[in-house]
């Protein structure tokens, strides 16, 4: 429970949370993303059968981009709502495309605003770093069982989570390495910075653009959320186990960790958002869960674990990440990692 | 004067500054910056007969390399001051070049730590991005008169801002002419954006790397900073003119800002470390003043103007600047541009 002191840091956390969204770097860097775009757009369009005359509601709608592919789908009225001032110009969007008798804005939180009647139809953009990073989704669902029809259709309707070892001595060395050349370049002797910085890169989540070569597995499912159905409680303990398969003999450096998104409908083809390192790039790139010591694999080599997100305890929109695992009948290993260092939102372009 | 609400903002915006300096990235990112290292390192070397046996304190010491360098030029003792609990790093470095005997750290404000003797020497690299970004020139400038002997010296002891008119259209589309693009792209139209875009792009100071092809000036100075002279005062108000001259037929899209920083020492070069865009890159950046519309100037154009860089009413680590200027004998433009959207240290590598 909360105490005084958390609800303000809380409400900071939601201030600076939301006044990050109304400028418009954040907003280009997602409309930018095509993989992110046209993904909403094949989903939603290829629904217009399911949304003609149908009420949606638009979660954190931003530029207002989603609600009017709804509204251009044939919805009957879009109510797209968004705590950020952005909202502003998501009127002008809706202006714009001639679209104001179908989608009307509202400027509020999800948990707080009153809809006049419920919508068949959920679509949200809320996906963050490592799909849950930024705590949007509480949202989402507060908002779906506060405004959705019973069976209405959600748009995404699942994510999948998943891992694979890595092989990223590179991309680890970079970062630690780097003060053992001080004594060439300067004259002056900077080793002791090592355990520092692998105290950084070793307890956070790290965002990274992953080279595809660097990881050994195709991706192994871990997680699978429900949109449906997933509850405030589910989402106070994400947890899922997993088994791997390394691809190469080297030395195990990292876990990768990243996110699908699907867009479910009945009689639809699926609609796949991918974020993986062999998809395009994507401005959530994935995350990297960096191993302090390389750990010698044989290709072929099963990795068993697990893994437990929970939200960090001082504040709600960060997380706390667990990671169990063992390779073959070796020594179990366990980690804790957080998102305190992980950049939110960064530019893409 | 600043009322209660002032000063407890005044506070939260320290405790980000401070708290940004505690994570290994933002010194990787400093120390592996060469132009910036290496003209510290050879401007204290070269002082080594200055440095021999006297007094030292360094403001902002972060890892301690500065504090370093002049123990091994031979300073008697070396203060290295940090608010940050980076010093405890930099108490571990220290002790790996084996100066402990010389460097003595302290952990605390430059405003309210108390030093046991004067300095004859202060050394801090504390400029920030548009040189005067972060407001760490005033603690600079506290401990100036606060801890260094009256005529002591200053590394660097002089600065001096540039501007240059710009050719970047290309830099000023990139940004606005993408919300046309979406009409193509997403069959949605979005182009009641650019206002909005442009309002945030013609506000804001903008960190840029400038292609030197860009820029039609070599770079006029318009402000020259003594730091051995500066008062808190004179930095309520950088106020400087400048008259530069168009090497092409074209249209003016904005203007380019930066910095050099001078070591100065008696009988000695003086050692210049340069952000220009014409230099090698370096992890501040340049500076963009965009206009709205582009003005046409021929080959040969004088454009005469001044600027007027003020701290911002609400938070004096940002910066209000007021740029004038006129071409030939055109009409007088006045433009004020802020920091509230420019981002501090970004990282290089």
């Amino acid at each position: 429970m909360m105490n005084g002191t958390d609800r303000k840091m809380e409400k900071a956390s939601d201030k600076v949370f939301f006044s990050s969204y109304a400028s418009v770097n954040i907003h280009e860097n997602m409309v930018r993303d095509e993989s992110r775009t046209q993904a909403y757009r094949k989903a939603i369009m290829q629904c217009s059968d399911l949304i003609k005359d149908k009420v949606v509601v638009d979660i954190g709608c931003g530029t207002g981009i989603l609600s009017c592919f709804c509204a251009k789908a044939g919805a009957k009225r879009v109510y797209a709502i968004d705590a950020s001032s952005i909202i502003e110009q998501a009127k002008l969007v809706v202006k714009e495309n001639h679209l104001e008798g179908v989608v009307q804005l509202i400027s509020g939180k999800a948990e707080t605003v009153d809809l006049p009647e419920k919508a068949d139809i959920l679509v949200s953009e809320w996906m963050g770093h490592f799909l849950l990073f930024e705590g949007m989704l509480n949202s989402v669902v507060v908002a779906r069982d506060r405004f959705l029809k019973k069976g209405g259709l959600i748009l995404p309707s699942k994510c999948t989570l998943f891992v694979a070892p890595m092989d990223c001595k590179r991309m680890y060395d970079r970062r630690i390495t780097f003060w053992s050349s001080t004594k060439k370049t300067y004259d002056l002797s900077m080793e002791c910075m090592i355990p520092f910085a692998k105290k950084n890169l070793l307890n956070s989540v790290r965002r990274e653009d992953i080279p595809s070569d660097t990881v050994m597995d195709p991706g192994q499912p871990f997680y699978d959320l429900d949109i449906n159905t997933v509850t405030i409680e589910d989402l106070n303990r994400v947890e899922g186990s997993f088994q791997m398969t390394c691809d190469r003999t080297t030395n195990l450096t990292g876990i990768a960790v990243w996110f699908d998104a699907y867009f479910e409908a009945p009689s639809k083809d699926t609609v796949v958002l991918s974020t993986s390192p062999f998809s395009p790039r994507t401005h959530w790139n994935q995350a990297v869960l960096y191993r302090e010591e390389g750990l010698p694999v044989q290709k072929g080599d099963v990795i068993k674990g697990s893994m437990t997100i929970t939200p960090a305890d001082r504040n709600e929109r960060h997380l706390d990440v667990k990671l169990s695992y063992q390779v073959g009948d070796g020594q179990p290993e366990e980690k804790i990692y957080n998102t305190w260092q992980t950049p939110g939102p960064v530019e893409m372009y």
